[in-house]
């Protein structure tokens, strides 16, 4: 059965980094992110008899063999589940620019899990298609679910309890984002090393991994108040303790870029002029400016007369993954 | 008695950040710096009956009133171990340029509390003067002794095993340095309240201190055998550390600017190509390039091509403090 699933991308606001369990890709701690309207992956699956091995079709191109590989062996967790020895034709689609350094993982495994499992035969309950997402992305666990979501860490070591919930759905507060692009290349060090030479090496990993049970509180009582100000103040804390973990790491992980670095000290002059705007950084240069919509667009109008941005996308809450027609 | 001294900056190579009493200005950690030839401070001191208060004039002008006063608190501590209660006439001028960007508190505090001391009779030991320079600027403790210094957090309640050492003179090894001035803006945020931010807020305050102890085993072993990759790895994990620290303040203290960033990434890069170089970056957004001597003029020529760069400036060690003619 051909199937066709929609997810979009996520932005952590308390940020995920660093497992508990590589093999089962768990998390060592929770995380709290805002699912994007505007950007998602649409994906289709049709499982046959007919191709020799999982085939990869990636925004119009036969994906290169790592990808199509680390997609196959994640369709391998659904094949065992459906009892089937099929391969797969997966095209999968991301309505945002590849190469436009934002991470398609999120959505991409969000959609691939939904579709994969429809396609297979096997009926998933929301949680269960977290877990599964979960195995091809940490972050497309949360994919799965639209608004603000909360991924649990979990303590089971079979990993069935590391999954995300739904705090509150898109409706809920309308919030926007600017997602600055500083640059498209490739990140020199993946979110995976990252977080295992962070845990390995730096000092401060159990006092990171500590201190987010507070954050993951605060960030939760921020948005049920629709407190913006204290939504910030947390995201930046969880942000840039992420970003002083990563750069105590041995050898250090300086994900930032110099236009990167410029845009933090905009959005903070931006703040002491009052204009209520916090930054959150991922693995990577690019900049996301979290803000009321009342003044995203004054926002965007100061930032970008920084040069060197190479392109700056607007987002807001968005659904959580779904089927759709082909 | 007027007399005349001669102290110079340092860098820490193990970076010296929080405080384990306020009040005695007493350090949380050890450090180890190099004490740097090309930058000094000269400062004349003489008490006498004629001024009514302490009048101190700063590379040929009369120094703002806060200035003034903390070197008044400062000669306190001499007037109250010599006896006296003169006030002093103190002039001090920096050789390096006042603004651009290097913090003179390490030479200005270790020339005063020589001339000082000097000036009011007092004969203190290395270590007593340490302790002394220790009172007006932590780093100053350091930079009463010459070449590759260790300052001792110590343990009494009282400082008085709170002072430097020297670990090899300046003849030991001719390492050099590169100064990088990336901006002559003054600080945001100033040391002593980077410091108390980061160990009231952070939580990976304990584990900075903690883990100091094994930087400075490893940088007294690397100095010692002459191993340059050790020093200058251990010396990039103690900066990127502590900067790692302050940003995970709340709120982040982030000291760099763009060409901060630039500039460490471009020393990564010569490293790539088998440069040995790597960066040391105190509280503000100067970069040092600690290096060989065979290899400073390349290293030079190679981060200069970058824009915006305001000065360069070569060091290698530097002798202690020291009386001098007027």
């Amino acid at each position: 059965m051909k199937t066709t699933a929609i997810a979009h991308a996520n932005i952590a606001l308390v940020k995920y980094w660093g497992k508990r369990d590589a093999a089962l890709n768990l998390p060592a701690t929770g995380s709290i992110s805002l699912t994007l309207k505007e950007l998602f992956t649409k994906t289709t699956v049709e499982f046959s008899d007919d191709p020799a091995q999982d085939e990869l079709t990636l925004n119009g191109e036969r994906a290169n063999p790592k990808d199509e590989q680390r997609a196959g062996k994640f369709l391998n967790l659904i094949r065992a589940q459906a009892g089937t020895g099929q391969f797969a034709r997966i095209t999968s689609e991301n309505n945002f620019p590849t190469g436009a350094g934002l991470a398609s993982s999120a959505s991409g495994f969000a959609a691939l899990a939904l579709a994969a499992a429809h396609a297979a035969g096997l009926n998933l309950s929301p949680a269960r298609l977290s877990e599964l997402a979960r195995r091809g992305s940490g972050s497309a666990a949360r994919s799965i679910f639209g608004g603000f979501v909360e991924m649990k860490p979990g303590v089971l070591p079979d990993g069935s309890d590391a999954v995300a919930v739904q705090l509150h759905d898109e409706t809920f507060w309308p919030l926007e984002m600017l997602i600055l692009i500083t640059s498209a290349a490739e990140k020199e060090i993946g979110s995976t090393t990252g977080m295992n030479r962070s845990a390995e090496t730096s000092p401060y990993y159990p006092a990171w991994v500590a201190s987010s049970v507070a954050d993951l509180e605060a960030m939760r009582d921020a948005i049920s108040r629709k407190d913006f100000q204290q939504l910030g103040e947390i995201a930046e804390f969880s942000c840039f303790k992420m970003h002083g973990l990563a750069l105590s790491a041995r050898p250090a992980i300086l994900y930032w870029n110099s236009l990167t670095v410029e845009l933090i000290h905009a959005v903070r002059g931006l703040r002491q002029k009052g204009i209520p705007a916090y930054v959150t950084i991922d693995a990577g240069p690019q900049i996301k400016v979290i803000c009321l919509p009342e003044y995203s667009e004054q926002i965007r109008a100061a930032l970008e007369q920084i040069s060197g941005i190479r392109q700056i996308i607007k987002t807001s809450p968005g659904p959580g993954a779904r089927l759709v027609e082909d």
